[in-house]
């Protein structure tokens, strides 16, 4: 038996964003519902590398398809500046639950940033208004790209206001996006007033203030990875519907862990976990509700189910190269 | 950049045993120095495919050298009946600590068996006779060919007696073995009596007995890999010089878990672990050793350790398909 490699460009062509954001909601909701199996991810520090690397397996049983898998991801905060390469990678190796045989060694890298933005779409399209036609994106870095792409599969886009401290960043966003939508280079505040904000920066301290907010604006929440970090005021959690992806995760590492950790917010500050809202424990977006907020912080589940929407693609289309990976003898 | 995928033939080529045996004792000094990172295995069961996964990440320090990586592996007792597959599979992801890169994805079912063997070579070189010239084999499946080829790479091992119930097994070792050493098939009671005795098969009561040991037998006991599986006597356990690769997983899981947990076996039972020994911290044969024990279960480590070896003789020897496997555009 062969393993599937599929590497960046395989990754791309296999993952049809409508797919990979219904798979993503499919993973909330079997995380919701029990069928799920996520241990707590696993790090290993390394301080002398200025690096962690984290092992993230996953279960899930969607009902029409279940899938497993590992990522083995890192943060290496010196790779740019001293080794030409991302701060992230990722691999993923996405098995079958059935016998494990390893089906596809996959570019974990891709995977994270196309399951991200799916996230951020599935809480978009039950948090932001129906006729949303406005997205601002402040940090125009590669996350950037995927949260349009996949917004916009979910909602009306035309105007996008994308704000970046780095020009060269902000113009090759544009260049990409402008003859699909209305790219505006803009301020934060220009940013916040949008339909839907989504922030996918690594500061420490808040740099969207609440009064820059538009009355219904949903914001996605992505930036915020580690304790310490994040995007938006204290006020604008107060005053938000706030939804989590994973309570442990948010809480220790999201963007609510630094009032968590101060007592500002607690647990009558959430609404409640995106799980519970995509399969209608709680409710999402009604006529009473102004701004909302999705704290992310990247599920297992997630991956895996991307990887399953694009295996299953590149199996059909004959993408990617088989390779006899594993001996398979008896 | 480019991943090399390693696999069965790569593996095996590029193992040399010695090699092998020396990076897996680095690890086990590494691990009791400190200088090692070793999460606990992360397991996913699954029950309704009767099966586990499991996820073993791990990062060591040998001083000269240093190696981090993920082993995702699996137990399906069903495969072999249903699925004509193994019952374990294992895929390993090969990392740089410095930068994270995917330097290798590799077959980690050969890994397993490998560095399986190697262990025991370590435990047996620092247990055993110096001239220790027979081996018992009680089980001749795949792991039994590996406890060969890595404890005679350390003893000058003559004679090999091979016990299974099962006949073509036996001459499958036979024919493998017979033109290398002197290889006779022979009952358990044989098996026991030689200087090294390895023990690999999966039951869950004891069947090697006590008084069938030679006066100073090594045993390695290789088999027991869940609760309630055990391979020897109380008795032995008791009077051996008991030796553990790790406390956490062989007081659950490994030889020593049932008499364990019926509060047979306690602290003062056991010698010490296999890395003190390796260290020089605690003592290993002497004069007045009688029987010894090397209760082994298997750790990411030795994996990582292994991975090492594979892959820097691999990189040497331009083996291997170099893969573009992840993004590493900044």
């Amino acid at each position: 038996m062969q393993t599937l490699l599929l590497n960046r460009d395989d990754v791309v062509e296999n993952a049809r964003m409508t797919d990979v954001i219904r798979a993503v909601e499919d993973a909330f909701a079997a995380y919701e519902r029990g069928d799920a199996q996520m241990p707590a991810k696993s790090y290993i520090d390394l301080p002398k590398y200025n690096g962690d690397f984290r092992s993230m397996p996953a279960y899930l049983d969607a009902g029409d398809w279940d899938a497993a898998g590992v990522k083995w991801v890192n943060v290496h905060t010196d790779n740019v500046e001293d080794h030409d390469l991302p701060t992230v990678m990722g691999t993923i190796i996405y098995s079958d639950p059935e016998t494990a045989f390893p089906l596809a060694v996959m570019d974990g890298t891709t995977v994270t940033r196309l399951r991200t933005g799916a996230a951020a779409a599935v809480a978009t399209d039950h948090l932001a208004v129906e006729d949303a036609s406005s997205l601002g994106i402040v940090g125009a870095g590669v996350q950037s790209y995927s949260q349009l792409e996949a917004i916009a599969s979910i909602r009306p886009i035309e105007t996008v206001v994308v704000s970046d401290l780095d020009d060269e960043r902000v113009q090759a966003f544009v260049d990409r996006f402008g003859d699909e939508f209305d790219v505006q280079s803009g301020s934060i505040e220009d940013a916040a007033a949008c339909d839907v904000l989504s922030t996918v920066t690594p500061v420490e301290s808040p740099i969207v203030k609440r009064e820059w907010l538009g009355e219904h604006t949903h914001i996605n929440a992505m930036g915020a990875d580690a304790e310490g970090k994040h995007e938006h005021d204290d006020q604008t959690l107060l005053d938000a519907t706030l939804v989590i992806d994973d309570y442990a995760q948010t809480t220790h590492s999201g963007e609510i862990n630094v009032p968590w950790s101060e007592g500002v917010l607690d647990d009558d500050d959430i609404h409640g976990a995106l799980g519970e809202i995509v399969v209608g424990e709680k409710a999402g977006r009604t006529d009473e509700t102004g701004i909302t907020v999705f704290d992310s912080t990247g599920l297992a589940i997630q991956d895996i189910a991307t990887a399953h929407v694009v295996y299953a693609a590149a199996d059909e289309n004959d993408n990617g190269d088989p390779f006899d990976l594993v001996d398979t003898r008896v």
